[in-house]
């Protein structure tokens, strides 16, 4: 086994080699999940819980029927509900859970870092469900097999990623994985939604669909993050679908045979046209949504059996 | 196995012996309930996820224990806080669900008809747990049960829906399937909460409790639905109970044998008289959700059942 | 087996081996969640519900997690979102649930008294998750099995509780539990959080912290239930902690060995300095979560164990 960490808080600490290892025992996942009998013992005895302090369906869905599914035992916490009204620190919070003697702490907060700060607290495997605009791994290794499986490869593809980039913690982490698996990346959006110094990442900078999307492989489309955009230049939806919207005319720049992606939930009419979102020549965004199970149950599994070959702490 | 359904999204799709099968199966369920070991491993391996568009603590829960005890991994899905906020849509959520693979989708809609546009859309089995006024197929088979075990049979019997009809998917469910297994229904309520065109359902109707009532085996009282009347006749609560509500008086005229039944959450002093409620000798309210669970784990088994007989799907 | 209850309603009802029986096999469960494959069949095929009427993050969390690592099938009632809204009343809820056979019913209410109302309409085991100002046993079980551990006994102990007697159901059950045991308790705080008549239960009564904490083996900090104190006198959080918050000084006039607890959520820096909540030499504020859990798993156990041993309902 090659995939070395206690946690997965980010695409930054991994190397090609993990990051294709995950990628392998997802595709065995996604077999698992396509059958009737679509239950294993891997994380069997373990103990998995999900603390969101921002709202999310489908990705803690996705992490819930993950670990459900590997036979682990999860529970949800709704921290909106929670002791952090009463007063207790997040960090209190933490050390409470912890001391439960949880496996697997599942944890998307709105704050930058909020979650490596707690991988730091406890000694249970973290994994970053998204935190602020920092990164969430899942996505981008789900968003990765999502490639590798409709591509044939996931190296020496050209691939646009469009629209709010600078709010974009999916951005983010998609930046840094398909770099490291030596593909060209361009960004697209109007400069006020590009963070500064994006450059530096290796990237290439476009304020023009039409430039931007010329013969790429992938064009991955990101939602608008009004929720985070405080104070800032919101642009109005009709303009913004205008200039930035993938329509089937911008699509034409594309390579005939580019997959469109986006990480859901989609605006339809804003960050992308209906019929090219449901265009199952094309769209494979049902296809990230299932990859987004089976790599979450990948990233548990390999993070398991780490926790496992620790030495054990000395029992009562 | 007769039941040959890919879903169960009403009454009115089933045959009298599909019928009959779902009871009888679910009579054995009732017997593992009442044991201390009340587990199966009927749905094992099987994800099965519970969306509901509106609140309902003992539907929801009812779903939820039966497929647990039947062993399936289960997911409960809070739609108020989810995606559809972010301006997703009803399919785009369904579609993103869809895709994780669930084999049983249990589904409540405030709209009539939500529930069929959905199970067009998915490749999973769907339950229908209400829809709007439409139906609410699990409602009238649990309600079946409860009158087949205390009758001894479940055709020749005159059974009077008291109430509230037009707003109930309850009522048109009862109809539905009690016409079907041969029984005399009358409708009794307020002709402005009596929908138009009913008396082509087959039923007699009575504006009248007294006349209504008259020799009757079955008084099924129906929730007024205040929350769904927008703009409408509301009647004032008193009027209502002195009227049609369900008093030791007006039960004096249905069979001395006769029984009692409402589908819950009871308004006590408006539909029914509480003492009337807490009858063990007449009142089988108690009975009704005891079946609930019953009939619930019937029915997703034969819809399992029928799920693993379809040709699979390509493993990868 | 010495435990020979059908509910956990209080500490008033247990003998003291009764309680040391709880403790011992809690000891056992302790060994349990500190390993990988935490989970046991002690609970399979058992069917767990939680009522909570009042929100609690880490009680509910707490039970959940005790009930899912012994097998049975666990479903959490969010009741605040339930048919209590639609004018049901407490029992018929309570009936409502009874009827779907539950075997253990967790619950939380405002009210004191509410649990054990509640025990007497059901057929399963109640275990009381804190009933308004009355009693939470199982916070008490915790608090003695963390002194236990800590002390290496459980009697002739001195054990200060400090802050607001008057609010608090933990106060109660822990003057219950420790006079049971043999242990000379001391309550401290202002007059107007005392409640009246509590001499009589046997323990000594201060209003200064340096006098009361003099000499004791166990300072138990309490929450200041603000939301508790309907009218009543509400101290300043500062002037609160200066004349009773915990820090260095006043922990000074107590035992050089004495631990500290508190039931948490704690506020820093009103009932508790942050740094002594952090001392690990002092401190066991985190044991007590983790032998929360444990203390939970053995009571649901040995309620489990008189519930298989009545005699069975008649089936079907």
């Amino acid at each position: 086994m090659t995939f070395s960490h206690s946690h997965l808080l980010g695409i930054e600490p991994l190397s090609p080699p993990e990051i294709t290892e995950i990628l392998d025992l997802a595709d065995q996942y996604v077999a698992l999940n396509r059958q009737d009998m679509k239950h294993s013992d891997a994380l069997a005895g373990l103990t998995q819980i999900n603390m969101f302090f921002e709202n999310s369906t489908r990705t803690q869905a996705s992490f819930e029927l993950a670990g459900k599914r590997l036979g682990a035992d999860v529970m949800n916490m709704a921290m909106q509900a929670s002791s952090i009204k009463k007063g207790e620190t997040l960090i209190d919070t933490a050390m409470t859970l912890n001391a439960m003697h949880p496996d697997l702490l599942v944890v998307r907060h709105p704050h930058s870092g909020a979650v490596d700060l707690l991988a730091q607290k406890v000694n249970c495997a973290v994994l970053n469900a998204g935190d602020g605009r920092h990164e969430h791994p899942t996505q981008a290794l789900l968003d990765a097999l999502t490639i590798r499986r409709a591509k044939g490869r996931l190296h020496r593809l050209n691939i646009a990623i469009c629209g709010d980039i600078a709010h974009s913690r999916v951005a983010r982490s998609n930046i840094l994985l398909l770099g490291k698996m030596e593909n060209r990346v361009r960004l697209i959006g109007p400069p006020t939604l590009m963070p500064s110094g994006i450059a530096d990442f290796g990237v290439e900078v476009y304020d023009d669909m039409a430039e931007g999307l010329r013969d790429v492989d992938v064009v991955m489309m990101l939602r608008l993050q009004r929720e985070r955009m405080d104070g800032g230049f919101i642009p109005s939806e009709r303009e913004y679908y205008f200039r930035y919207g993938l329509d089937a005319e911008k699509l034409g720049y594309a390579k005939e045979d580019a997959i469109v992606m986006h990480p859901g939930p989609m605006n339809r009419g804003v960050e992308i046209d209906g019929e090219i979102a449901d265009d199952i020549n094309r769209s494979v965004i049902q296809e990230q949504v299932e990859m987004g199970v089976a790599v979450r149950m990948a990233a548990m599994d390999l993070l398991a059996r780490n926790l496992r070959a620790r030495p054990h702490e000395v029992l009562v």
